[in-house]
C-alpha cells in the first residue's frame, strides 16, 4: 500500500461536495465550501484544507450552521454597499452571490463594498481577494472571529483572530495577496507547541489572570496576544468595528457567546471592500497596475518575498501533477462519505 | 523671566498663520497648515506641532513646495471616488476642499473615497479621521512617505513610514481614533536614541549592508524596519498601493526620488475612505453607534487604553487653560515671524 495517493483537483472537489451533500449540505452550500476546502488543499495550505471539514460537520450536527441555507442578496440599488444575508448558512455561498453585483457596483463607482450577515465561517480570506483580482479589482477583505485575543494592556479575551487580507491584480501573473490573523499567532500555533511540550515565544499569549505566559496549556486557558502590539491591537479593532458593528453584525465576544464554545465555526459577518484601479487613477499620468509592478520588482529585487508566492507555487504543481494526500487523508474522506454526520460527535 | 508661556488656542493659531503668510504662503494655505499645527500643539502632539514649521518653511524655500497652490476638486460626479488635486501645495487644504463633497458623497453612497494628488505632506492623519467622525461617519486614513523602511526580509529602505489611521464615530465623546507609523518606530525617536547616546531596541533597524543594528547612527545610514514583522510590512505595502499607485501618484521611493534629501517634506499622495454606518447597518438590528460603545466599554473594563486618550484629554486641557509654550518655543515663533523665509537655510 502507498504513502499517498494522487487526485486531480477536480476529483477531490467532486470527493469533498459529496462528504457535504451527504452531511446535509444543499448544493449551493456544498459547491461553495467544496471550491474553498479544494482551493486550500491545491494550494498547499493544510490548515484551510480537508482538515476543516470534520469542524463543519460537528458545526451542523450541533446546529449552530444552516447546511441548507439560501443566502439573500440585497443589492441596495444605487449605492456602493450591497448586502448578502447567508441566513445562518456559510460566508462562502453568500460571497459567491454578492460577487457579480459587487464588480458591477465597484466597476460603476470606483468603490464598493459587500457586508455578508449571519455567516458561518471557517475559511481563509485571500479565495475573496482572489476572485476580485481576477476581475482586475483590489481589495480588502475581513471579519471578526470569537473572543481569544486579549487587547495590548489588557488582560482577557475579547477581540477574535480577525483576519484581513488584501489583493491586488497583476497582469499575467497570480495577484499580490496577502491574509493573516490579526493575533500573533494562531490558535493552532499554540496547540502545536503543547503537544511538542515546547514554550511559546515571548509575547504571545496570557494566562487567565492576565500575565504573560510562555507555557501553552496555561495560554489556551489566558488569552492570546495581538500581533505588533498596539498598533495590531489597533487594527484588530478596527476589524471589530468595521465587520461587525457597522455591517450590524456581531463583535468577536457575542460571536462566542452565540456559539458557547471555542470547538466549533463561530457566526458572525464580513466585510469586502474592493477597488477599481482604472477609476481611480482616471485623469493621472500612467498605469497603476504597471506602476505597482516597480514596487513588486524592487522587493524581490532586495530578496524580500511577495506574500503567498509559495501557495501560488504549490498551485502551480497541484495543476499540473494534482493534489497528494497520504492514505489518512483518504481514508478519512471515506470514512466522512460513509457515515455522514454520524462521523462526528 | 517666566518658563513658559501661556497662549490661547486662538492666538497661537494667529501667530502661526501670520508665519506662514509672512513665508509666502497663500491664505489657503496658510490657513489649513495653521489649524493643523495648532491642533498638534493643542493635543500635545508636539511632534506635530510648532516643530514643524521650519520644516515647512526650509520646503518652501528649496522650492519642493508650493506655498500659494490652488487646491482643485475634481469631483467624478456619480461616483464613489472624489479627487483633489493640490497642484505641489500642501495636502491640509485639498482635504478640506475636498471634505463636503466626500461626506455628500458618503452619505448617499454609503462608502467613498477622496484621493489626494500631487500634495506636500507633514502632519498627522488624524485631523482627517476627526474630521469625518464629526460628521458621523468612519474613516481609514492612509499616505506613503519617503522610502527609510526596508520590507520584511529586505536590505534597502523601500518603504515610507506609511502612516495608518483610523476613524469611528461616538455619540457625545471624542472619537475612537488611532494614527500611527507602519515602521516600528518613528525615525525621530531613532535620532533621540543617537543624542542619547543609547542604543536601539532589537528589530528596529537595518545596517547600510542590510543587517540588523543596535547602533542609531548606523540605522540612521540604513533602514528602518516595519512593525509587527511580514504583517506590518504587508500593510506597508498595501498603503503604497493604495494610496500609490491606486490614485495615480507616487511611491516612497519615487516621493524620495524627486526630493533627493530626507531633510525636506516629500511630495506624493493620501487616501482618505470613508463609511456610513447608517447606510452599511440600514435593515441590520441594532445602531451601530451603540454597539460600537460595548467594544470600548470592554476594553476599558479590563484596563486596557483606547488610543488617542491622551491627546483629548491635553485637548480639554488647552481648551480650557490655553497652551503652555516654553520660552524658547516663543522665540522662536518670534524669529519665524520677523524673518520669514531668511530664518531656514
Amino acid at each position: 500500500m502507498s504513502a499517498s495517493t494522487v487526485m486531480s483537483i477536480s476529483a477531490l472537489y467532486d470527493r469533498v461536495e459529496a462528504i457535504l451533500l451527504k452531511a446535509g449540505a444543499s448544493p449551493v452550500q456544498a459547491g461553495a465550501l467544496a471550491r474553498v476546502i479544494t482551493a486550500g488543499e491545491r494550494d498547499a495550505c493544510k490548515s484551510h484544507g480537508i482538515y476543516r471539514i470534520e469542524g463543519i460537520l460537528r458545526t451542523i450536527k450541533a446546529g449552530k450552521v444552516k447546511a441548507d441555507a439560501v443566502p439573500e442578496l440585497v443589492p441596495n440599488p444605487g449605492k456602493a454597499v450591497v448586502r448578502v444575508n447567508a441566513g445562518g448558512g456559510f460566508a462562502n455561498p453568500a460571497f459567491e452571490l454578492g460577487l457579480p453585483t459587487l464588480v458591477e457596483r465597484t466597476r460603476s463607482l470606483g468603490l464598493a463594498a459587500l457586508a455578508i450577515n449571519d455567516c458561518g465561517h471557517f475559511s481563509a480570506l485571500w479565495p475573496e481577494a482572489e476572485a476580485l483580482a481576477e476581475q482586475g479589482l483590489a481589495s480588502m477583505v475581513m471579519c471578526p472571529s470569537y473572543a481569544t485575543v486579549a487587547p495590548s494592556g489588557g488582560k482577557k479575551p475579547l477581540l477574535g483572530t480577525n483576519p484581513f487580507a488584501f489583493g491586488w491584480p497583476r497582469a499575467g501573473k497570480p495577484p499580490y495577496v496577502f491574509d493573516f490573523a490579526t493575533s500573533v499567532a494562531a490558535r493552532g500555533e499554540i496547540e502545536l507547541h503543547r503537544r511538542a511540550g515546547k514554550p511559546l515565544p515571548e509575547g504571545w499569549a496570557l494566562d487567565a489572570e492576565g500575565n504573560p505566559t510562555t507555557d501553552p496549556q496555561t495560554a489556551l486557558g489566558g488569552a492570546m496576544l495581538p500581533f505588533g502590539g498596539h498598533k495590531g491591537s489597533a487594527i484588530s479593532t478596527m476589524i471589530e468595528l468595521l465587520a461587525g458593528s457597522l455591517i450590524g453584525d456581531l463583535n468577536s465576544e457575542e460571536a462566542l457567546a452565540k456559539l458557547g464554545t471555542t470547538t466549533l465555526l463561530p457566526s458572525h459577518g464580513e466585510l469586502v471592500i474592493a477597488f477599481s484601479p482604472e477609476v481611480f487613477a482616471a485623469g493621472r499620468p500612467g498605469n497603476p497596475i504597471a506602476h505597482a509592478e516597480l514596487l513588486f520588482d524592487a522587493i524581490a529585487g532586495q530578496g524580500a518575498r511577495l506574500p503567498s508566492q509559495r501557495r501560488f507555487a504549490a498551485r502551480a504543481k497541484s495543476e499540473a501533477e494534482g493534489i497528494v494526500l497520504t492514505q489518512a487523508e483518504i481514508a478519512q474522506l471515506d470514512r466522512l462519505l460513509a457515515l455522514g454526520l454520524d462521523a462526528v460527535a
